[in-house]
């Protein structure tokens, strides 16, 4: 599995709203409130990098009150997870 | 437990360097080589706040290679990993 | 206690409303109008880090008249108020 | 007294140097590490505006280990300290 | 008198009219057009810096025509005016 | 004659020996420490434009203890000082 | 013929619909969706430097849903594709 | 005369139309579309730098289809056109 | 195949000896001087996402002359070379 | 002929030598310095876009006394010089 990290900014008051839409999204298995310009830090999960390409236009930026994203693609993990 | 992400930048060419020797420090669960203007992103978990705050200046920023690093704290895990 | 801060850029010609309506905010004991890009500096306190989860997006930033705000979560007061 | 808050970049991995030596400087009431982009928050008292002109350049940025200084100057306390 | 240096963003083709209006402002002692992302620089006088808290939110934000401005407040002038 | 207003940084801890420096060049009328990113804003005349030319780059900017200088050239005074 | 890169930033959701259409335009001969900042790389070839100046505002600028595009152009291909 | 070089960024796909209106002004005497961030690089003579102050906001500022406008005025011209 | 695109920029002067180097490294397919920030934009294929981060920062971030680095993958080509 | 603007910022106090040493060199027919971030604007031709890439590296990035370049490449001249 290949990991991709998405920074989200959320309209004002909306983060919860946004985090709890996010979480339910199949492969999104962590979502954080973080300090910072952004609001949200998510972490999923996909089989190739083809499958984050329609996952984050596709599902992710459709939530409503996201306002912006940003997305960290993993090249490897020296540690993974655990 | 708390949970914060530290982005990394490093000297050019040292990412494998810095990885390796972040990987040994005690609360660091993940590292990841990511794109974008940073090379890396670390996982730490510390019993409190101000842990991280011994940790990430008195372990994480003294290891050899590192050029700048920013932090973000989680407020709350909506979705904590797994 | 925990503290943290937040700069808060209002818009334009509304800073002492909304600085009025921050200051009845539970958990805000400083409000202070600012020179440079953030119109406002409030400095907060709440018990835990999770409770900034809720007080920020979920009070502070639903202030009519904010149009941005950026959260500084204090580590350790190496020297606290006073 | 007027207030002044002044954001704090240290060099790499002396965060604590700094925080201690600024803790003794007359005027500085409160010493904060934060998340984000800046290391030390700091929060000082003076008599008058032209009092932090001194105060600032002369013993703030003088402390070793300090790389870059922000300073925001309040116009006015909506809700001071307490 | 305290000195404070207004910079002034304008909607595109209102810089006249933003201009005439400011100068009428009291406490307002220049206005020049500038290059630069700002469009104007304004100087301002006023007995306290909590003079400017109220004259620079509550007067000269609220001149139609303006799209932003960022405040630079002298702390000393080693040289006035003159 | 032409005004010019130019920001300065200095490198730290030096800003009262640069603006005693400064304040002795022909031409410059004013010299204010400020708050922002910037620490000091000076205040040029010249009989023409050409002759900042000259000024900026040849006598002031060969001052000690700059580290950088951003020029704002005024097209015209809406109100001149005064 | 020459070489052109564009990166385009789509509204939220519809990286694929700009994509789409985009490779039908002709001389766009590679569309990728990248991480960072930016959604789409194009890849365009034109018989002179002056075609580009119709191709990208005339024709790529038009697509639906771009928000924003920043042009790279080739001055000269080391080592050409293949 | 004095020379002024204004940088313009159009709203998409209208960079035809705003250069063209744009050359019509009296005292444009080059009009370039240009790779990077702005669309247009515009070169206009004035015979005093005053003259700037109303050809730039009153008339080239209302050419409809102009996003943004960014002014460099010329001190001296080393080597003049030609 | 996966792809990549590496912006860069080089140390001044050097441009033409960093692309000569960068053409000898197995896996990158094109290599072009560009305008704007960065000075060359390098185009490299790989078999697994892993793989890029074995040869960016292992071979081509050890090119003499290089001083920064930003890397852009490709999650899906919608429209493959050719 | 080939149109391109080269903006150029020089070590503080060398505008005018670097000035002179590009005024020299083939291909450049104006040479001004300007207001805001950068210190010089070079108006250079050549027979084609190819010759950029080796006049600006190879030429102008090698006089002494130059921090930073960038270059903007005309696509087409709406009004060319006259």
């Amino acid at each position: 599995m290949k990991a991709a990290f998405v920074l989200i900014r959320c309209e004002l008051g909306r983060i919860d709203e946004v985090a709890n839409k996010v979480m339910e999204i199949d492969g999104v298995s962590e979502v954080h409130s973080i300090t910072g310009p952004f609001d949200l830090l998510v972490k999923l999960y996909a089989p190739t990098t083809e499958a984050f390409g329609d996952l984050i236009p596709g599902r992710l930026q459709r939530v409503p009150g996201i306002r912006e994203t940003e997305t960290l693609l993993a090249f490897r993990a020296f540690k993974p997870e655990g």
